[in-house]
């Protein structure tokens, strides 16, 4: 698809979820006043809306009014951001850095930043349960289930505890996988889902097809971020950079190298737009995305 | 109600919710193995199932099936139990003891307990969501939102934040209720509200007496909290004793004096007795909790 189009698209789509954001969170002069200004700062003003990106454009391809995605989007997003601020507190990555603003923890203190991932999380399955979002209640039910399937111990806060195991350990490359399958891909997975039950059900195969895009991208986004993390310094990145070399974790690029690391990246890019052809146009955006998640920063 | 009759109820209630949560938390033999050991040591072998009586009693009064509230009392304990595990951790109240056993940061480490609470958190709504609780999937869909209001910033962890901010201040009696209403109140309230709509839908009316008695006895469970916690010993209580008075936390025992606090008691469930007069005997097992929510151990 024409590239300027896609990235008006994208623009248009971060703003539009800037503004569902701020709309959803709980005023910041509501009591508890200060839980509720600190859960803004952990979710506002920052932040590339990769998933709910991933919402918009699987949505708006099974025919799903904009409204619908907004939200789907921001509780897909309010549980990526509660993971954050939980992933940033000491007794876990120990971060200080985040979108280039202090962490939650450092800002506030880390009680408050425990009570705004807690209530972010909580948030988010109020959103994807309190109005309509999908041609049935049913559906809308199993959209719940998956939405918590894919954070839960046997989705992102699985991996989570898989990564802290893996802390100092050689990993094979089934094993990595293993564990970016559950810490960054299934919410990626869902996001991708969730968009397309908002709208018209889809052919089986169709599904099928985005299911398999979504696993894909799921696990290119890691490979991206690993290797970003070892070539960007930290004024780029917007967190500290060279964390995960420091911290001893396994990386796609401390296990293949990183020329290595990159040609994957093309490989499963390829493999993405491939498996997308069959939808024809109706995928373009899927397919843009795909390469903007890679050729983000190489 | 015959004394023996509850007995044995509340006993097979209790029984039967072991197994309900042994059933539904994953099996610790399951990857990531530690995070689900630590899930199972949070929830399993202890705890009064004070909000799974609720679900059941008023869910009873509804007629509905005892399956169904069964996995309704799983969802709010396993909220229950994510909120006393955050609770404890090192930069919350930092307990070393709970229900008799080390509480989790102890027994495993900060990082596991941080996941265990946010995984806990999460299987709760999926177990909400994932299976028929209702006669209509819009009545559940109203559920999932209800335990979410109930458990977030506007609820339960907001009342933690006020929490927070309460250490070392002198409250009045209005605002120590704003904050329980909040802590333990709301969550006590989806209790019984849960349960209620688990089965036939019930006259406004009686929703009302059912909606006024649970906010009764969610400030009355705290009252009698306090008065525990200032009066027990820590082996009786199974939880360090004293911690509120030591924390320097306003108490309705510090803001009324142990009498008054006691006297407190009494006259609120009085008027929890009245107001489930109107639903006479099928009102008698919420009835007969108020009794032994206070009586428990004065």
């Amino acid at each position: 698809m024409n590239m300027s189009n896609f990235q008006t698209w994208m623009q248009s789509v971060q703003q539009r979820m800037e503004s569902a954001l701020a709309d959803l969170l709980p005023d910041a002069a509501l009591a508890p006043d200060r839980l509720h200004a600190a859960m803004r700062y952990a979710v506002l003003g920052g932040g590339k809306r990769v998933r709910p990106l991933l919402v918009h454009a699987a949505g708006e391809l099974a025919g799903a009014s904009p409204q619908r995605l907004d939200r789907i989007g921001c509780a897909v997003e309010l549980i990526h951001a509660y993971s954050l601020v939980h992933d940033d507190l000491p007794c876990m990555d120990d971060d200080v850095l985040r979108r280039g603003k202090p962490t939650v923890h450092v800002e506030y203190d880390e009680a408050t930043a425990l009570l705004v991932g807690d209530a972010l999380q909580t948030l988010a399955f109020q959103v994807l349960a309190d109005a309509p979002l999908a041609d049935s209640h049913a559906t809308q039910l199993s959209m719940v289930t998956l939405l918590a399937q894919a954070s839960g111990s046997r989705g992102m806060a699985g991996g989570q505890a898989i990564d802290l195991a893996a802390v100092g350990q050689q990993l094979s490359r089934a094993e990595l996988e293993f564990m970016h399958i559950h810490k960054t891909g299934a919410l990626i997975r869902a996001s991708v889902l969730l968009g397309a039950q908002a709208g018209t059900p889809l052919p089986t195969a169709e599904i099928e097809q985005l299911d398999h895009y979504a696993k894909l991208i799921g696990l290119l986004f890691q490979v991206v971020d690993d290797i970003l993390d070892a070539e960007a310094d930290t004024a780029t990145l917007g967190k500290t950079a060279g964390k995960d070399a420091d911290n001893d974790k396994p990386t796609y690029v401390s296990l293949l190298g990183l020329g290595e690391a990159k040609q994957l990246a093309e490989d499963m890019l390829a493999e993405a737009r491939e498996t997308l052809a069959p939808m024809g146009g109706r995928s373009a955006r899927l397919e843009a995305l795909a390469d903007y998640i890679v050729h983000r920063a190489f």
